[in-house]
C-alpha cells in the first residue's frame, strides 16, 4: 500500500514537472532531462510511468479535464455554466499542472500530439449543463446549446492565447472570462436569470471559497 | 521601372510561398530551401528581400493585416464591424497567405517572432469601428469599445484554432464567426440596428460582392 501510494506521488510529481517545463518551453523544446531534475526522479521511474514524452504530454493534456475540481451544483443552471469558465481562470493563476496542459492544448506545432481531447471535453461540459439550464426553462428559446458550448470552449481558448501572446499576465483571463460571459449571456439566458448571475472577475475564487465553506459545515 | 516590376513581384512569390510552407509544417519546421523550390527562385533573390526566416515570417505575419481588402463602407457602422470578421473567415477559404500569416500568429513556438502584431492590429481597426458606431448612436449605452473590441479578436482567434484543433475544414470559420457576432452584438447594439444586420453565413462573400459591383458601376 505505501509503495503504491510513492508510485502515485512519484506519477504525480513526474506530471506536475512535466506541465512546468511545457509551460516555459512548449513541447518541442521541452527536454526530459529537465523534467526528471525538476521531479527528481530517476530515467526509470519516469520510464515506469510514461512511455516516451509525447505521452507525457498526453497526460497532462488529459489532466486539463479530468482533475478539474467541479464546482458547487448552484440553484441556477446558468451560474454552474458560468462558474466553469470562472474557476478555471481563477486556477490557471496558480495551478501549474493546468498552465502546463492549456499551453500544450493550444499549440500548434508538434504534429504527434492530438490536442482535440480538452476542446472536446470541455464543449461536453459546457453542452451538459446548458442543456439542463434549457430543461429549467434558463435559457431564451431561440437559445442553442448546441452551438454556444463549443463558441464559448474556443472564443475562451482565444482569449487565453490573446493574454499570452500580448504578454499579459495569467490572471488577465479572469477579466477576459468574465466579459466574454457578460457579452454572450444576454443573448441566451432569460432576463430574470440574467439578472442574478455573478459573471464579475473574481467569481470564480469566490465559488471556490463558498464550495469549501459548505464543505467544512458538512463536516 | 519593368526592372522594378519584377522585383515586387518576386517579393510577393516569396511571400506567397513562405505563407504556404509556413502553414503546412509551422514556423520551427519551415525549410528555405522549400521555400525556394515553391517561389522558383535563388538564395540571391530571397536574401536581396529578407534578412532571414524571421524577418521573412514577419512579413507574412504583417501582411495579414495590410494586405486586408476593407470592406465597402455600410449605412451601419455595426454592419462595417461585422463584415472585418466576415471577409476574413471568407478569405481564409482561399488566401494562401492569409493562411500562413493566422498560422504564425496562432503559435505560441519559436520564442524569437513576436506575434502580438495582429491582435494589436486587429483590435485598433475593430475598435476604430465601434468608436464610429458609438458616435452614430448604434451602440447600447453600456457598450464599451475598448472591451468588445479585443474581447471579439481574442473570441475569433480561438474559434479559428479550434477548428484547426478539431480538424475542421477551413470554411468553418464561417459559421463560427457568424455564431460569434450574432452572441455578442444583441448585448452591444441597439434593437433597431440588430434587427438590419447581416450576420449570417455566407455574410463575407456577399459583401465581396457587393463591393466588387459597386465598383464596376462606379468605374
Amino acid at each position: 500500500m505505501a509503495k503504491q501510494d510513492r508510485a502515485i506521488r512519484t506519477r504525480q510529481a513526474i506530471l506536475e514537472a512535466a506541465a512546468t517545463v511545457f509551460d516555459e518551453r512548449g513541447y518541442e523544446a521541452a527536454k526530459l532531462t529537465d523534467i526528471l531534475q525538476l521531479a527528481q526522479v530517476t530515467k526509470g521511474a519516469l520510464y515506469f510511468h510514461f512511455d516516451s514524452k509525447e505521452d507525457l504530454a498526453h497526460a497532462v493534456i488529459d489532466a486539463q479535464v479530468s482533475t478539474a475540481p467541479m464546482p458547487m451544483p448552484q440553484v441556477s443552471k446558468m451560474q454552474e455554466f458560468v462558474d466553469i469558465g470562472m474557476v478555471f481562470a481563477h486556477r490557471l493563476t496558480h495551478d501549474g499542472l493546468l498552465r502546463g496542459s492549456v499551453r500544450l492544448t493550444l499549440d500548434q506545432g508538434g504534429h504527434e500530439l492530438n490536442r482535440s481531447g480538452p476542446y472536446r471535453e470541455w464543449t461536453e461540459l459546457n453542452l451538459r449543463v446548458l442543456n439542463e439550464a434549457k430543461e429549467c426553462g434558463e435559457l431564451l428559446p431561440h437559445a442553442d446549446p448546441q452551438e454556444v458550448a463549443p463558441l464559448v470552449v474556443g472564443s475562451y481558448a482565444g482569449l487565453n492565447l490573446m493574454t499570452q501572446a500580448l504578454g499579459s499576465n495569467r490572471s488577465e483571463m479572469d477579466r477576459w472570462a468574465s466579459a466574454l460571459y457578460r457579452h454572450i449571456l444576454p443573448s441566451i439566458a432569460v432576463p430574470a436569470v440574467l439578472a442574478m448571475l455573478d459573471m464579475e472577475p473574481g467569481r470564480g475564487a469566490r465559488a471556490l471559497e463558498a464550495a469549501g465553506a459548505a464543505e467544512a459545515a458538512a463536516g
